[in-house]
């Protein structure tokens, strides 16, 4: 073995990144060294400063550094609608669509009780509050189309519907771009269902 | 726009890792916030621990914590051979064989004039130097099979040639497992003309 302790040290920790099996790490690793020192000490930086600095919104408990994030905390998003999701990461995506104004809300996982997640896991009675003192008028369920995310999207809106709030979930169906030869039966039986005139 | 000013210095810090472009530096950073905080904050260290520690070994050039590596620094490694390779990758490849006894010497590069690299740059003086004061009595050229790594090969064997000194060069063919219908033609006419009695 030819790697120093040190460099062996670094290869296993970048192995906690997704995606990244030991040749990968390993190239990394030899990469940095190599060719990208300051990179690299960016990095440590950035990591350090990520993992201290970066919470969760008080609100909608996406990742924020403030104790509301820029979402939340901006008057100008409309506080009668609140985008269930269930990741930060699924915040980013739907703020990407550019169609969306107003506020959010993040189960940070989904109901999955095999694996101990229940409501209040997903910090339902956070949600629950909001509902009774905001004045939503609608909660789009926005969790994935996985069983998981349907059984989760059901639950929450059980819980708009006891108050009277309009529940709506995303459209299902082709995606942009798709080719129908490409697009599994489940898809398009959702597209066919869902169809609008023309 | 919802990331953070720390989230998004944590993408863009991610980007100088090879492979990763802006979806997965995104995708590893609301990971590591996620699910991986401890992680994030072990690898935060070990790109700082391996940028500020390892150095090189002052004698075959390969990335090492102490002035000698493991292979310089052991006694036990027949100092009769060198094995000139390109980069500290590559020794770690030869390592990996278990089939190598002998010393490294490590170019960092390749001959390349148009891009400035010429002897200097890849410490042919210091290898001059080994092959002068050692006993060397072989050099094994495995810089890589390219234009360059060929023609850095060729520049290496003048040299060990003018003092004598036997040089070899990695055996070119069919890689292990390789299918022959799958082969590129030049490497098919490597293993013709270097087939052996069976």
């Amino acid at each position: 073995m030819i790697d120093t302790p040190v460099i062996r040290e670094l290869i296993e920790a970048l192995r906690c990144l997704p995606g990244v099996g030991p040749k990968s790490a390993q190239r990394m690793a030899y990469h940095l060294l190599e060719h990208g020192r300051p990179e690299a000490r960016r990095l440590s930086q950035a990591l350090a400063a990520a993992v201290e600095k970066v919470g969760r919104c008080q609100m909608c408990r996406t990742l924020s550094e403030e104790s509301l994030c820029s979402v939340c905390g901006n008057a100008q998003r409309d506080p009668s609608q609140i985008c269930v999701v269930e990741t930060p990461a699924d915040v980013y995506a739907v703020e990407q669509s550019a169609m969306y104004r107003g506020r959010y809300f993040v189960l940070l996982g989904r109901l999955s009780p095999l694996d101990g997640i229940g409501p209040e896991q997903l910090g339902l009675d956070l949600l629950e509050r909001r509902l009774e003192q905001d004045e939503v008028k609608e909660v789009i369920l926005a969790t994935n189309a996985t069983v998981e995310g349907e059984a989760t999207a059901y639950y929450i809106a059980e819980m708009a519907r006891a108050r009277g709030i309009r529940t709506t979930r995303l459209a299902q169906g082709v995606p942009l771009g798709g080719e129908l030869e490409y697009i599994d039966g489940g898809t398009l039986a959702h597209a066919l269902v869902g169809r609008r005139d023309f």
